[in-house]
């Protein structure tokens, strides 16, 4: 029977997942795939953890240069995070021969085109599916089944820990502060939730997602990022009223335009299938030519789901003799054939804080309609004499530049400020 | 650059677009994939068809011998649908050491451990993800994305046209045969629809999808199954009233006790992410025990949803060189070590006329409790004296063979008659 050696760097959530599932499912894999995977080495600094999973002393590697010098090592499972040492340790592992399983967003993301050279001219695998959404198989959908289709659109809430939270504010009309922290006790924000809440982890995704889906280098730099952190309850509440259900959306879209790639919060009509997808789950929601609309849903994070696609990843690798590497990942930077839409179209939920006073709506009405913006609906709440107001405006279809214009020109007059801007899907 | 010929056998719906979207896009997947993907050959009785399309005569061949001698045709499309000659065909392709693209559920279905062998001797690919569900991704999930996992219960609908129909009796209040008879005028349910509403295109599909989630083979014929010809808008409506939407459910589940296979209409908790799939889209709910829960979820049917996927596979065949097959595929039967359970475990939506006199409802209590049957909710509704009134009965968790008994005895009683058997997803 086939023998395949694994070594794990970083005995994190994913590391552990992965190498419980690979223990766990031993006799498994060898009855359906006829392979028999082994943990031959882990790296680790923190040796309590490795002794926690039960791994034995004698598989703890002193350093990387022990595992890529290490025969009996075929595949490299690097689930450590962030760019150093973790992309120093895969160019080695590559360099040495040893295909690469990797869960490492930022690192792909950021250095895809430098890790795909030395993967390919070492004839190794390199394997992203865990980069991604987790358990949700939408890598190799993008790779595999949907490369007949030229996608129009991605939509997408791939960030966990955002869409817990906003699930959270939604149903118990809690602040984001609130939510926050209930979410640290929980595991499921870090105690420095930046990289999550500011959008960082899904411009990420979307870069290598979008990568995929539009044939071309789309660098995270390219993407347009707005977090949470400034997300009012009351905002969520407004929005479930008029029809709309609040996420944190990563959207691509490639147009005849250019491609538009941005992560922000997003109002999105409640009967759309991504309105409904809640908590820590993820769903992608893809547009081709052919397929039409395709949704992948499940498990966006945490050790099972997203060992669950290393996993994957390890056993296809073990079992396929050939590997692809991506054609248009040659550079970090994106093709200068490549128009970026930052104008881009949308409609959007705007709140003012308006003077109760005559004309301050027909004053706010002359400004967007100034700059081209046509309303669909309205909420006025009445409001005690002389105090401001909530007025809610939502727009139809416009452009950004044009909303940005128009509502700095509002904030310019003295009856009305306004207090949020939330694009909508609807 | 690589150039492969494919030669397209059946020109009907799937056919067509499988041949618009590879004409339609042939730059494009000559700039993506450095492939230039050329039709060679048709083989379609129907001249008329072939010109309607816009391809040249020149491009019909006489017979699938012509196909199989021909050294330009590397990859034969198989979209004819039903056994022979599809099959003949087929294994002529597959001998003839051409890879083989299908969209036939029933041919795979039925047929896999012939085709696969053959494959698999003359070293050619045997591509099936156009079988199940459209463009939706699911059977690549299943060979590659989920095979770490231990998959306990895929639960799916797989059928178009009865989803279309049950959604539409649902919303509009409508009879089967009413809806049946406009789905027939839009093209969403053939003339002679038995093999779509009495369940037998959802078994084949179960089949194949079961067989690759259980990693063994699981026979249509080992699959229980029941259509929606029965189905009355009466019962869709008291469940919607009871929190339940009817969805046609191809159910799989791995149990501690066997294998448990079945097609039948169910009433699924309005909440579950199912619940939504409308009209003719498809979902597919898989449940493993790393990556929890997955849905996938687009068009199941169609000209170019399944186009989507044939093409997929195409250059995915195109693009690879070594190709894999089924390994538990070898016969057509079941491996004799594989328990089925035919007395499963469900809750059950149960629909009496019953006389409305004092001790109807007790009587009924008093059969389901003999059984072991407890019941978790009970709606009856005031009727006319001397009348059947209807009596509706949701059961907690209790087994087929126990229901099946109860009715029975129910219906010996001449105050009760049972209308409706619904199994209920909660």
């Amino acid at each position: 029977m086939k023998k395949v050696g694994v070594a794990i760097l970083g005995l994190g959530v994913v590391g552990g997942g992965t190498y419980q599932i690979l223990t766990r499912h031993y006799e498994f894999y060898k009855k359906v795939h006829s392979v028999e995977i082994v943990v031959e080495k882990v790296l680790e600094k923190n040796r309590q953890r490795v002794l926690d999973l039960g791994i034995p002393e004698s598989k703890i590697a002193a350093n990387i240069d022990e595992i890529c010098s290490d025969p009996d090592i075929d595949i490299v499972v690097e689930v450590m995070g962030g760019v150093e040492p973790a992309k120093t340790f895969t160019l080695a592992a590559l360099g040495a021969g040893k295909s690469v399983v990797t869960s490492n967003k930022e690192l792909y993301c950021k250095y895809s085109h430098e890790l795909e050279k030395v993967a390919k001219s070492n004839g190794c695998g390199l394997f992203y599916e865990a980069t991604c959404v987790g358990g949700v198989p939408v890598i190799r959908a993008l790779l595999d089944n949907l490369q007949g289709n030229k996608i129009s659109s991605l939509m997408g809430i791939i960030n966990g820990t955002t869409n817990y939270i906003l699930t959270n504010m939604s149903s118990k009309g809690a602040t984001y502060e609130e939510v926050l922290k209930d979410a640290q006790k929980l595991g499921y924000a870090e105690a420095d939730p930046r990289a999550d809440v500011e959008g960082y982890d899904a411009a990420y995704k979307l870069s290598i997602l979008s990568s995929l889906a539009f044939h071309t280098k789309i660098p995270y730099t390219a993407i347009y990022r707005e977090g949470i952190t400034e997300i009012s309850e009351k905002d969520i509440n407004y929005g479930k009223h008029l029809g709309y259900t609040l996420k944190l959306l990563a959207i691509g879209r490639n147009t005849e335009n250019g491609v538009e790639v941005r992560v922000h919060p997003t109002f999105i009509n409640s009967e759309h299938p991504l309105a409904s997808v809640n908590d820590s789950y993820n769903g992608v929601y893809i547009t081709g030519d052919s397929v039409e609309d395709v949704m992948l849903y499940g498990r966006g994070a945490g050790a099972l789901p997203t060992g669950s696609a290393i996993v994957g990843d390890i056993i296809y690798c073990a079992t396929h003799d050939n590997f692809r590497y991506s054609p248009f990942e040659n550079t970090a930077e994106a093709d200068p054939a490549t128009k970026f839409v930052t104008n881009f179209e949308s409609e959007y939920y705007l709140r003012f804080d308006a003077a109760d006073m005559a004309g301050v709506l027909s004053g706010i009405a002359a400004v967007l309609s100034k700059y081209d913006i046509s309303v669909a609906q309205v909420l006025q709440e009445s409001g005690q004499t002389n105090k401001a107001v909530p007025l809610i405006v939502i727009t139809h279809v416009t452009h950004e530049n044009s909303v940005r214009k128009a509502i700095e020109e509002i904030d310019s007059m003295d009856v009305a400020k306004t207090v949020a801007v939330i694009r909508v899907v609807s």
